[in-house]
């Protein structure tokens, strides 16, 4: 792909295809139609405005469709917003995805769906594997894209699987280090805490929030499902339960929405690996954009702290 | 049934039927075994001790069991305290029931019933009648037994269903004065809200709590089954999501178990009329018991609070 | 009364009565006063620029004043604005009142004014009764004009008596429900809970806060004004402390305002229909404005919710 | 007087006057009544039983009664008490008075009206200085005999009249550094802020509460006297609207029982000044029963901090 | 001086001295580099833009510098800008200091070293006296003009050394009423308390944050310095400890960021005067821009309020 | 060593040796001191009085003072209580030492010494790795024997070092998973995050807290004593600040005890590998003592949670 539109200066002419994020029609003074377009590829977004639209440019310039534009990119009221000449939507031939125009983990699926796949070839309980599979198979492609969260940590494509591959290595090393730990259990917790986030969230691009995820949140939905599926593979006994538990309990206390704290030693444990795992791409990403000697602009989802790099880093 | 232990005085002989709430085994500084005996009936509890036991009478008197006793009433450390001279257990021929010996509703079962029939009949959306009724159906004895809480309020034989009739007349009278409520909606909420409970609690007399109803709370499993029933009945559309979010949002935020707000307006009002009648069963028997003029004991459960009996209450 | 202002799109020529909300001088650049006005009717708000004004135009163009402009709706900084052409005030013969250009409570005065004579005369104890009497005979012109509030709820002409008598409906019921209750107690609570606020807000219209207001609050000054007027009523007895407590303690927590919480039965109660009538109020304004599968807007006073509209309401 | 309580061992003879602080009554396993008295000198207390009493020693045998008492410490489950052998109510030869028995401030009443005199004296303000005026002339003997508190600081005869010329001193110096501080103002509210505990407490020995002083507290109940005395001044203007403020808001925030903070300049020092010398009071006593190197008892009022005196400290 | 930036009007031409407080260098729409300049003089700042520099100029154009400027104050976006016509250094022979341009304390300098070292010659304690010799000594000249804060209380030339100087008459007044106070201790503890500003500040006039003051505070950086210079005068005795201590409690609590609150007399009483004197500097300069009847604006080191002048303050 | 304390019942004779825990004195109803040992051996304590002493004795029997004693097991108010018939102090002939009476770490202290001597051997930085070299080398003897709490986590002999090679256990691997992470810099602030408690308890068997650990803590204490020894060893650069930094916010937030909260991506790993090796320390150590299918005992360290040990755990 040429340039993307993170690399252009205000004046630069620009041809390249890029993903429609969000669309929203307007009345212009003159009391013709416009759409106001968010467009991103995977340098960056800008906005832009189709005047005198038609009915049917309506239908077709919509969210998650990729176009293709010329233009210019211009300036107005202190914001960069593409100028357009042209724009027509993306032809099958043009062999394009949406996956190209969004950021993308640092792991490759592949990779990340072995790395699962061997944390399950282990686990030895054989309830704990059985559930942990039917999710696997349930919601392995949503599972491969969906990120882990809207924003703050993980918000990019394969997010999820990222979180929780790189939280399995946590579990291992900390079962190494405390072998009282129940290794299955903590597995199958790192695999399943989040799974609810898979329809709590509406897509991979807009993330906005889906009606059951904004009135019952995807803690009480995944608590629900483990029920519902260990129903379907007629698993009883406490690993079920349990499950549900470390669950229910992840985010550690009631004001963050987990109406039981940790009760079991491994709920505790899957909450604090959530936690670093989640800070540790946070501070990770933010510290890659400053100098050493230089403080990162403030992270909201760390008590909105802004961090320092040291000037003995490099 | 004669003098209940409530009416005792320190010297009395005794000589009547008890229930056994708590059973538990120690063993004396002769290195023998007894039991600590918590005993009630419908008036009071005191504590026993019986020496010297078999294996068989720990079989026997165990929680739950219904036993004949005569002995005297002494003091032991400033309490009151059971001399046992003989004890058996009841029999068949006694003709007793556990009921017998426990705090009650003030309203009979089957009113209680009646009340709760005449609700779900009034209820005109099929959805949510189908699944109250598969609830009713399959609770029906214990919803009728059950109190609605270990303490604080309705802690007494049939207080859950107490509880959910009083609150189905506050839902018609709130309904009546601010029609735009849905009242199939708030009275289906009311009757599901705290059903949970039923498997949360271990029993009508002991009520203590079931290792699901520890590990998960009331809220989280009456969401889940809430969510098997509509399966099994194969409804479908928001009615099973909205009662989900009822159950769910009734104690109204993060820090008292509801992961989520009331986010719908029969949400708010379950809440609020939840609230409404336990302070009110509460308030009524704390003040029965004191004159005008006098101030009740603590209430634990309203922020700890002693309320005030005015002189011109008679 | 012709099209309003809420109904004008910008360019339309405007030709009507309004009423000035709030008026503010400035100084031009040219050195020259003008004043800055917020005109209403009861479709809506707009703002207007009055140039080179006369020291005349200052006294006469003030807040609550109604008056009769001709313009043009323009748009400023993205803003409506009407673009005065001329302005005069009304005139007696004019036959408009400023309760034409304000919203007003969804039931007529009479009705309202009825409704607490019943409630009134329904009373039995002879010193709640004269109190309230009272209050109502020294208060009623502004009792029946004030809102309940500045904002959140009930801010309407006439709000803090439709606030009144629905919460006296809402008492009734308690009281029919739970007969302990002692109905004349909480009657004369309902009615006395809030006429501090017609000495703490300014007027109906602008609804600031009084000196007064500010610095001691509705609820201390309606304290203080029961222990005047039972004085001068010579009664004494309990009601009157009672009473004051009620009032005082009707925020329910100090954090809210009630540097006692209720220690009453009634207080108690009055406190929680207080706050059902409050919200039931928000919320159904608010959904009345969207439709079924939507959400409200953020409602402030209900901790910043969004309320949803399930789609089987319709 | 002689060796008082506070110097006796256990098997001492004791032989002497003591106050009866409380005095309640008991059935004793055998049947019969028997008070438990709370009895105290100046020195400390000690609890005593008294038994076999006839209706006649119910009635003579009360609170705030000086009795005359010969007897034997004696030790019952490790705390002191008194063992009676014989008593008497002391006689008016005998000369005694309630304030034999209690703690005192360390400054004479007359002192401190004298400081109170000299305040109101330098006022220069006519509606403040008459306003004072007829509190200290309605409230002269209470104010002088009256603790400042039930407990913590200037809990002691005369307590309230010690707090208030303190502070005035205080009031004093920070009007002499601060000179835009209004004199005049801050002395008013010095003296009035607490005489609402008058009227709270309901002594001097047994300082419970008043039912008025449970339902409304003393900030309130202050606030209406300030304006019924206003009143019966018939003053008018700012005046008493400050100075209710004042008092409304000394103790600084809504969770303290202040439903407005501090608005006006000598509110806040008020309630600045209000802190130090009662922490000043609290602190210097605790330490001066502790050497130096020591800490003190923790002190409740304090946050339950434990103080240090350091070594150099003599 | 002539009429300074804030005696000004849009359209005045403007000739005159001022201090550069920052300069941000910004690329033009032509790819040209510019600065933006914030100006200040004594009477208040003004922006303006300084367009085609050179990189001479982005050399001597910087933070601190006195400028001569002759340009014409404009209007851009509502806000006044200064348009440059000319501008150059200031030069020695101008005889301009950084200080004319900044707001100063209301007492001199000499008069401020005076009261210190009067303080200082009254103290007893030979310890005390030599650690706060020795820390006078070494930070003489910053303490002499630095400011007690960046913003809110004595945030001026000179406040650091002014809020000490308060607080030293306040201490004295203090021991005077409370004799038990160790004045050494309480001297000793108002002049060092806040001494670690010099080193957490960056300067007196743009007084940002140090890396050590962001990372560490003021409050540990002063007791590792007192630790210190203990070390080097080999002192030793519990007064290090204890004045460390002093200075590490003064903000009162760990959320205000003292580790351990004061647990030694002197301690808690720094805590109080300090918070007097800065909230006594915040209101005097707030309620001197206020005529009587008017509200100041809200103070936000004091909760936000906005305090009242009553109308009888003349 | 014979069975030990914890292994023996009522009524069993006793004759071993025992350390003295605390001692204290008190006087018997007969006018005669006595004593009150708490004696422990390295499976439990039990509490003991030795009558009728002499001044001889109260010199011998103090705080960590071993000795030999017969006597027997009996039962006092329910709780356990060793009659003493003999007790004499040991002697150096009986070959035992303190640390043979108390719990101890898990690890053997050389290999605990081992694993730190590696770890600094591993660093790389030569500024951190002689700060850190300068601590253990001064305080090398105390560590490897001092607690790393008084309470609750690794609260048993060589504890602190058991804890920072726990520590390190997990920084290795979150290096490992984490290569951004700075190992050196973690590395150091895992040694010396908590070598301040060296200073702030007073020993390894009583461990209260010393004066300078009461007013200073541990955390400011060693930022200090950072700065000290950096001067000493004249280093200078950001290292030394950056490791006070990460000493001084290891507790997370203010109200923790850390008055800057962690600012470096380093000092916000090593609060959390704080948090989770001292939690695995608790949990681990409360779960061993349980069966599978039961709670552990409340821990207070853990928000007072009682964790559940699952069925399937064996």
């Amino acid at each position: 792909m040429k340039k993307g539109i993170g690399q252009h200066s205000i004046g630069d002419a620009f041809d390249s295809f890029m993903l429609i994020k969000e669309s929203s029609r307007g009345v212009a003074s003159n009391g013709k139609p416009f759409l106001t377009l968010i467009l991103r590829d995977n340098t960056g977004e800008i906005e832009a405005k189709l005047w005198d639209i038609t009915s049917d440019d309506e239908a077709v310039f919509v969210g998650e469709k990729i176009v293709k534009l010329t233009g210019e990119v211009n300036q107005f009221r202190g914001k960069a917003q593409l100028k357009i000449t042209s724009i027509r939507p993306a032809q099958t031939t043009d062999g394009l995805h949406v996956s190209d125009f969004v950021e993308k983990a640092p792991v490759e699926k592949e990779i990340l769906m072995e790395k699962l796949t061997e944390a399950i070839f282990e686990m030895k309980n054989p309830a704990m594997q059985r559930i942990v599979r039917a999710f696997i198979k349930k919601y392995q492609e949503a599972l491969l894209t969906y990120p882990a969260a809207s924003k703050n940590h993980h918000e990019y494509v394969s997010g999820l699987a990222h979180h929780i591959v790189s939280m399995l290595s946590l579990a291992k090393e900390i079962h190494h280090l405390y072998p009282q730990v129940n290794k299955d259990l903590l597995y199958a917790g790192v695999i399943l805490h989040d799974l609810g986030k898979l329809k709590e969230l509406s897509g991979v691009i807009t993330t906005s929030y889906t009606l059951e995820g904004k009135l019952l949140g995807h803690i009480p939905m995944m608590v629900e499902e483990i029920g519902h599926i260990a129903k379907e593979l007629q698993i009883e006994g406490e690993e079920v339960l349990i499950l549900q538990h470390l669950v229910l309990s992840h985010h550690g206390k009631a004001e963050w929405g987990s109406p039981k704290p940790p009760l079991v030693r491994e709920a505790e444990i899957l909450h604090l690996i959530d936690l670093i795992d989640a800070k540790m791409n946070m501070l990770n990403r933010a510290l890659e954009n400053v100098k050493p000697g230089e403080f990162t602009e403030r992270l909201f989802a760390m008590d909105n702290r802004t961090f320092y790099k040291p000037l003995f880093e490099e």
